[in-house]
């Protein structure tokens, strides 16, 4: 074996919190409340089955080739369809496909960070966003948020500060409907703030916007992109939440000049996504399959997240600093527990227990959220969300500080 | 518009020439010897067809779900056993897919590479190595190779070049069988003396492995990842070559400590590989399709080589200085003009009369190969073949310089 030295990005690769609690999830009797799944109930299996014999029969010259690395011209066309019925207007030109919302994220590392670059991110932000810019060195920026989304004062003292050091962030990323993991959605007033910010301090914005489909209640609201009048939005999205995650299949779109270098680096990233995975998503959404996935994902997770509240209410103790989101839309609630609780030290409990959760620590770069859990509703069961929390509510409940002994000093 | 400021990454991102090329050869009466393509006429349309009826039936569950980042488990096992078909033996545990070959070169260079760093490369070598290896910095220490391969005196002689300076190569990057674009297979005596060279000097070798199975003649050699008995040989393989480039599947195995790494950077650079097309994948491995497309492919590229060698033979001008390899496998010939001659200044006039090829530069990290170029007899009909050659021939002939003066002198 080869003596080894490895990169500075690789000594800066973490393990992933969510992924070894996935491995521990293959035990059938474990319930998952960590990962982000769609539950599998609802795939549209037959929508499927029936394009995917059409890919060969009417497409199969290019559906088994590579594809231009920007994308396949037929998907190119009719995700701009489907944007444009979302109320975003990108020419199919302009539209570059990629696979999956995390190579958006490693591409947009790979052209904009390098080590020590100021990121702005909301806090907490994405897991998936922690590891990809940190593994290229970003110096992340945390901006506080409140029910309505990341707070537009905090958020210019932020590059203010930054300022001041003679320092410029590369761009603000934002979350801005049914935030991962926080569950808030950036309310209409604030997002013209955040577009008047960026436009003051002459700021790029990358939308990072999985979940936005998948609304609850209450109006969809506009996406930063298609409120920008200045090209300032790069705009990111997948179909992994509201379709499917089996094809990886995302893509971006947004300022001329950053695509222009997110398709050189795709390139160099793995040269094109699959022709195949392509196509046949190309029909689906052409026979309206992904407007028809939303509205039964939307019917189904809008029930099961009343379900986790439900049983929350119930069963979790009433103590002082325990508290949880109460989400309008997308896959996840935000559990905030006493400061003194720890939610990396539970987990082991929780294993035992056979539930599992996401650790707060994952979605801070500045390792802060020890007494924070993300919980997912949209992937088990009506039954298991039920009995996972009745198992969560035991380990949190074995975590209560006896608060009466000083109680009973004061009477 | 932003004002952006990119990354030194970004600095060193390069337009690739081929894919400037393929843009051209969308003119349908184009004949592009460029990219790597297979021949469309021969892809196995009824096998995937058929396999991808199965894919809903059988694994919908799975198929339309993440995957594992080290990827489906099913298509691990069949990869494990095509490869012991094939003479190497990997533990389906031991196989980390990957979403095409440019993504290994991507993880390679993630995890290995700083800015500086030296890495030995064959000279010349894959474009899109290049590519991938450059973005991230890469000192490329490249190596002479001759008919049989890179030469191991020299091999031995760069890594000690380096030692003096203190530096060591971060790994030995080799395309062992048919070489791209060089064309040539590193002989059985040169597999064993460049393993000893690692050894000795206790280095890891990336053996890049995509056209090996599509030999025209001869025996198969064994990879260095089979001979190698230390345990420093990491294999990187593809499916694009040998069945089909438009799943985008590739895998790696090697050293237990590499593979750890590489399942860490490909978390934070797509997640994990689409679970559909593995599946699809797994299903076409089990039912002998991998081997039975070799046989078809070989078959036919072996006539399009000799149709190819033919039409060189024919119509280049007997002039000195130029050549091209004879192939025994693979997609590609080199071919090697007079030190003059500039293929980057002639290949406009070749791009008037409707025929493109690579530049010789672009495999080369050093800028050098201005007077070679690379073509490709896979994708092009037998027919268009000959027409291209005639039209390079032309191309070519408009070059050559009238080195009749200087005999006439002399006589």
């Amino acid at each position: 074996m080869a003596t080894l030295k490895f990169s500075s990005l690789a000594g800066r690769l973490r393990r992933s919190e969510i992924r070894e609690l996935l491995k521990v999830t293959l035990h059938p009797d474990t319930i998952s409340f960590a990962g982000g799944l769609p539950d599998p109930a609802i795939f549209p299996y037959q929508a499927v089955e029936a394009a995917s014999q059409r890919v060969i029969k009417e497409q199969g010259r290019r559906a088994l080739q590579y594809s231009p690395t920007e994308g396949e011209p037929f998907l190119r066309e009719q995700l701009s369809a489907f944007m444009q019925r979302q109320g975003d207007i990108a020419k199919p030109e302009d539209i570059i496909v990629v696979s999956s919302s995390q190579q958006a994220l490693d591409l947009l590392g790979k052209i904009f960070i390098d080590p020590g670059d100021p990121v702005i991110v909301e806090r907490p932000t994405y897991l998936g966003t922690i590891q990809a810019f940190r593994a290229f060195g970003a110096d992340f920026c945390g901006v506080e948020m409140d029910d309505d989304g990341i707070i537009p004062e905090e958020l210019e003292k932020t590059i203010v500060r930054l300022q001041r050091q003679g320092r410029k962030p590369k761009f603000i990323y934002l979350i801005p409907d049914f935030q991962n993991p926080a569950g808030v959605t950036l309310s209409m007033e604030r997002r013209k703030r955040v577009l008047e910010i960026a436009s003051r301090y002459d700021l790029l914005i990358a939308e990072d916007s999985p979940y936005r489909e998948l609304r609850f209640r209450g109006e969809m609201l506009p996406s930063l992109y298609a409120m920008d009048t200045e090209g300032r939005v790069l705009l990111m999205k997948t179909l992994s939440k509201m379709f499917c995650p089996g094809f990886r299949l995302g893509w971006m779109t947004g300022p001329a000049e950053v695509l222009d270098k997110i398709v050189m680096a795709k390139q160099m990233t793995d040269l094109c996504t699959s022709a195949y995975t392509s196509i046949l998503t190309g029909f689906l959404i052409q026979d309206g399959h992904i407007e028809r996935q939303i509205e039964i994902s939307k019917n189904l997770y809008i029930r099961k997240a009343e379900v986790m509240l439900n049983a929350l209410e119930k069963y979790m103790p009433a103590i002082e600093g325990l508290s949880w989101s109460k989400p309008d839309g997308g896959m996840f609630l935000w559990v905030r527990l006493p400061e003194y609780m720890d939610t990396a030290e539970m987990i082991t409990e929780a294993v035992k227990l056979k539930v599992v959760y996401v650790v707060g620590t994952g979605f801070f770069a500045d390792g802060s959220g020890h007494n924070a859990m993300r919980l997912n509703y949209s992937y088990p069961t009506e039954e298991k969300i039920v009995e996972g929390v009745q198992r969560l509510a035991q380990v949190i409940k074995s975590r209560v500080r006896d608060t009466s002994k000083k109680t009973t000093i004061q009477r």
